[in-house]
């Protein structure tokens, strides 16, 4: 049995075209450890591709012979981290993303998405252990969980897109945050507050502005640490009247302070933390006691842009 | 302390700009209840708003002169459900997008996201309970459990923008699917299969040509109901040689099927089956027992149009 | 390297001892799919098996002279599907345990842990499809996604001990519910309610009295749909005046309509609608709009006993 | 309408019994900011209340009148928060189920149940800000998150029972683990290893032998500090031939180590780790290369106990 035989192309009449369209295989969990000596090293990625080109016969006929199997693109990451090995997640999927579109005909776009989970050494406390030398912390390592980094890269045969990020950092302000002067409509009830918590899961993903083999390119490692640090002093830094307000000063202290970035793109949830009403117990509640809400929540998200430079970071990537 | 006494607009030589933002209070989780005598009728819904607009102060200097609260937001949904009732997500959604661009002269433009969540009467076998008549079944209820409905509306004042869509529908063919005749390339192990599982849980979002009050609207729910069913019937329907076969049939069954609708994108995980070798057990499996993988899994993703529309619906909007 | 070489048995004065101890795979995820002709029928299973019994040294020593490898016991799930297949998740569960303890002298205690997703055959609409005949439906299947069936089967090599279960039941009546005659202290603030939403999401845990290969088995399938119905019609009927009444009632409804069935535990949680106060909208809210909240939320627990019967179900066996 | 016109308690004949239970407000999200000058503190609860008694009359017939609303439960909570703070998890415990007892007749029994969630202080790297001082990081907190801290207290009047516990630790050996030498039956397929990765996400529960008002009361914050380290010493210690054999010395070092601690429970995911066959490609892997498996797993759950130490961790309390 063929596949014409059965479903064919979209016959005359039959007013439906393919649009954009992408596949691939999505959360390759791949773990690299590395050996120098006894010290290990370890990468933990979580790897997804997507391949985009003449894909029109796999949709409308089944033809399957223009498809490399998501399978195989499975197998090749696992395979790419021991050819290459994984210096940074972003050095990773440039190396997978070339690969697809130069090595495959059909293949004309890939876009490679990676989550980074960082672990840490273990440090112990018995130095003096009687079974094994402390040396032995070399390959013992506690998962960090704090923030999930994050990388998506983009090629099309001739220019690079990389956006790198991360998600799930929750910071908190405990003070130094207020928020008054808002409009009011008939539906308005807040009371405003001149000392409340500030409080965000961060998610954000940000551009460099290095998108071709002939550019320099960015220290990937470095550059996601430096932009973290500058996210975070500018949320401690800022005495803010708004959600927004901070976001703002977190992406631009990162725009102005790292060359190699040129657009950021934030998605903050403003996690509330209700004052609890003590009165009818005889308390009195002087900004001691909070309620931690879980839903509703205010959803604040912008981007911030280089003076000159175009907006490409979609609008609902970093969304909930 | 005002705001500009900390934190100013950005200074010159600070070549940062704000792009594109939104903001709203999100999961407003709203029920209702609507008596028709002694027979009630629930409308469950998780109801997310974000409006756009003059709100480049709020970003600069955290003057909240143009901003009206998250939680003015949250209030208007639980008013709306009482002032206009709920008759479908979209028709609320409308009802709230409207309000919000039409009344705030710095908002221009509104999108509310809805999930709704549906509700089976309960059967009872009990007809002579001593307690209370069967009657009484009219006010007890089951959650369905299965697909989440979505919708998303957008209003800027002129025109309409309405997505509708679902979630979480599993669904599976245990047979009447083959993969063969791809691309091998040096990392291909895969083994061709011409009998197999195909499994998935769609995700699929449509878009209504309805863009304008004066167009006449479409009847929500029923438009739902029939381009779902549009939808399994391809799917069952589908002698399947790829996933993206099967995907584009589900999506050009509803472009056909329904004239309101001018756009479909699916976003598709191929659950994988895999079928478990008991041969080292003395054992023959002829296509009978299968493990049901986690992850990784191929990700086939894809928009289809009617001839001559424009595609609207972001890449990003439906993926993983 | 041998392990006494590094970590041996616990030296003298080093008073610690092993307790209770099991190990086994968990979520072992088998599909079985049966061809009655054209016909399909799925059974999709998740089970988890812990093993009991001499396994001290493997423990003390690492010795693993006594310890059937977890890999072992996931293997035998596949085969077991094949070589007994699936009759019922209680059925396929006491075939594991019996064959863990009477195959393996070490083993003197078997528990095999088992959810079950429900799968219905895809209705289609087109019976006239020129694709494929409507008979295809015989393979074309949508996960029910309601309640996940749970079963736990523990043998000792003499006794049986038969649970079955459903979790993530989420039921609502919008009327028939008070709450008022409460006990009133210092912290209390509620105000009594005399037509309030009652909602819960049900996780329940029933005890078979069969215990013996020598007593006549259940029908487990019939069992399973009688007690949940029970429990509906017990939902369904009662005026409540606590949750914990409602509870009580579906218990006792069990217990009264199977005589299979000598205990049933339940927990809870009571997933409160709060009406919405729309008074500063100048709207009245005549139990029409509720806010479905997520946490905190009341958890009611409790086991209803036959007369004479001995409680075995753990208290934290099902709670959240 | 009473509660007994419609349903009563148990009539003759009716052969149902009630048996354990207990209700109360689960999930209460308290979050306590203590101000030292300018120097914030941050202690974040989510708090479960468990109350038994006389509550056969709320369960038979719907009286209330022994029951102690639920929403009293979780103001008390609050209250608790301010009028005695919150020095550590346990201690917070302590003072909430010795209320519930002590002040309420009907009550009998208190279980109180906690998790705490770490956060730590930002570190600014700017300390020239101009915007603020580097001391305004004292009200700045990133949440750690990694494991999350439990605790259960339980109270009947005269005993106390204090559980201490934690989970979601992941860690991880890249080397010095194997696991050969076990049992072979018909259904083993695993080869030996000889050079394996170890990794688990630990949970953990473990109980203190303070039992009463008269003995001196152990320092929570410092014994979980101490206990926490044991666990993490013996794991990176322990020359690995078992998942079994690393647990046992994680609990031996705690019982060992802390006088104040007499049993503990440990649940074990074998999260595993499986090397890719890299060879289909021409590649070596030397133990360089793995792929994180999600299900199924290994599981692992034993008790360690003081000699002559009762066990009273329940089996069922830390598994997954």
């Amino acid at each position: 049995m063929t596949a014409n035989s059965r479903n064919g192309r979209p016959a005359a009449g039959r007013p439906t075209l393919l649009g954009q369209n992408q596949y691939g295989k999505a959360e390759n969990r791949v773990v690299k450890i590395t050996r120098d000596g006894d010290t290990h090293h370890i990468k933990d990625l979580n790897v997804s591709v997507s391949l985009s080109g003449d894909m029109e016969d796999v949709h409308y006929s089944g033809s399957n012979a223009n498809c490399l199997p998501t399978d195989t693109t499975k197998n090749t990451v696992y395979a790419f981290a021991k050819e290459y090995g994984i210096e940074s997640a972003e050095q990773f999927g440039i190396h997978l993303a070339r690969h697809f579109v130069d090595s495959q005909e059909p293949i004309h776009r890939a876009r490679i998405r990676i989550e980074e989970y960082a672990w840490d050494r273990i440090g112990t406390s018995d130095s003096n252990s009687k079974f094994i030398g402390a040396d032995e912390v070399q390959h013992s390592f506690v998962r960090r969980g704090q923030e999930v980094r994050t990388a998506q890269i983009t090629y099309d045969g001739e220019k690079w897109q990389v956006f790198s990020g991360l998600k799930d950092l929750t910071v908190m302000n405990s003070t130094n945050s207020e928020f008054w002067g808002y409009v009011k409509d008939r539906y308005t009830t807040l009371k405003e507050a001149y000392d409340r918590i500030l409080a965000t899961q961060v998610t954000g993903v940000w551009r460099h502005n290095w998108t071709s083999d002939d550019q320099r390119m960015p220290n990937w490692e470095r550059s996601y640490e430096k932009a973290k640090q500058h996210m975070l002093d500018a949320f401690v830094e800022t005495y803010s009247l708004s959600l927004q307000q901070t976001l703002y000063q977190m992406g631009a202290r990162v725009i102005n302070g790292r060359s190699e970035i040129d657009e950021i793109r934030f998605s903050l949830p403003n996690k509330h933390h209700f004052l609890v009403d003590l009165e009818p117990f005889g308390l009195k509640n002087d900004n001691e006691v909070y309620f931690a809400a879980d839903r509703p929540y205010g959803l604040i998200e912008a981007t911030i842009l280089r003076d000159g430079a175009e907006p490409q970071i979609p609008v609902d990537m970093t969304n909930l």
